[in-house]
């Protein structure tokens, strides 16, 4: 297994795709069937034109109610009410949909959801082809990780990267993802660097630092400082 | 039924919730076995006190990035700082909660989702308690009458509000969610009355507007007008 998962370890495959054609309400009734919220529209290429989501098909419901009150309705953007109106994919869906390759970092694509406001990130390859779709439960499932496993990961990779040296002075235990660190290690920048690099295993929740250090060599001066 | 749906013909009454010290990975794991996105933090009054979604609930899986661009990590919100932290409800839930009351009309339920860019609402009594929630795809089920169901729908509405006088010269009919009226009225402006008032209709999608009209009385002079 790779160190940290990627999008394509936790993506969906067998992603439901409609076609710029495709009528409102069949769109609805894919969604109800399929029970996901959000619907890739491709070409005969498999290139991704767009999205249409519940919150594009929610437009309209909104606007019943701009019908009744003029004033709502000069409210709403153009866009809603363009939706509004829409009775096939191409004008319901938002375009360009927001993608992430298949080989993106979990944190990153965390992070591509939360700048562009959107609970699912369309996964395509380098051609720009429809190969999955990655949601926010996706993404959040690397938490549901065993606390053994997550010793297990966590000793690993403390070994593997920080601490070649003498790894076994480090006592790991994992309590429902809260990973407590505790022994003690040869340095206090050691220390920090161990924690840090904790915090960063896919499905920890937390790190408790009980960790100990023989020398507080932040307070020497830096090393490039003491050779000129 | 009533003429139409409200909030609590829709919602979710059996809800999952948590309190204010349920530990982040319990909550993941009840995401996971419910299958929901999000769960109410309740007081033992059942109150409500907000809510801890999965957008929550990835900041601590956006903040992996930042522990390793200090950059990132600026730039990162104060808040989402601290639910990439928390590690109980209490801190990682959004709050207040966006509410909705259980006879709210569907389409004001909508206009909040998309107000406060939220995918579910939480539905509370007078009293401030839990009554239920409602998604995003619960209001997009009006979309999955059928076509008989609508056109007995816009038949009825048509007939007990708008054209008391002569319904039956009107013709409705349904296909996957598009209305098309026609047949002639006596006035213009009546049949501009009909075609909005259809639109207001849970589950109708969009309106062809094939009617005629015998008299333009939309030349004339306002009534008021004419008496004074």
């Amino acid at each position: 297994m790779r160190e940290h998962w990627i999008v394509a370890d936790v993506m969906t495959t067998h992603v439901l795709t409609v076609d710029e054609e495709t009528p409102f309400k069949e769109i609805v009734q894919h969604l109800a069937d399929w029970r996901v919220s959000a619907v890739p529209v491709i070409d005969t290429h498999r290139r991704v034109l767009g999205v249409v989501s519940e919150t594009d098909l929610l437009c309209k419901e909104q606007f019943q109610v701009a019908w009744k009150s003029r004033k709502r309705a000069r409210r709403s953007s153009r866009k809603v009410h363009a939706k509004a109106t829409g009775t096939k994919a191409r004008e319901l869906m938002t375009a360009p949909a927001i993608t992430v390759h298949p080989e993106a970092s979990l944190p990153a694509a965390a992070r591509r959801m939360a700048d562009h406001d959107v609970t699912r990130l369309i996964v395509v390859d380098d051609e720009g082809k429809l190969t999955g779709i990655v949601s926010r439960s996706d993404l959040i499932r690397v938490f549901l990780a065993s606390d053994e496993e997550l010793q297990r990961r966590v000793t690993r990779r403390i070994v593997r990267y920080a601490l070649w040296d003498d790894p076994f002075t480090i006592h790991v235990e994992a309590h429902g993802g809260v990973v407590t660190l505790s022994g003690e290690l040869e340095l206090r920048s050691l220390v920090e660097t161990t924690v840090r690099l904790t915090r960063t295993i896919d499905g920890v929740v937390d790190v408790v630092d009980n960790l100990r250090y023989a020398v507080d060599d932040t307070l020497l001066p830096p090393f490039h400082a003491a050779m000129s």
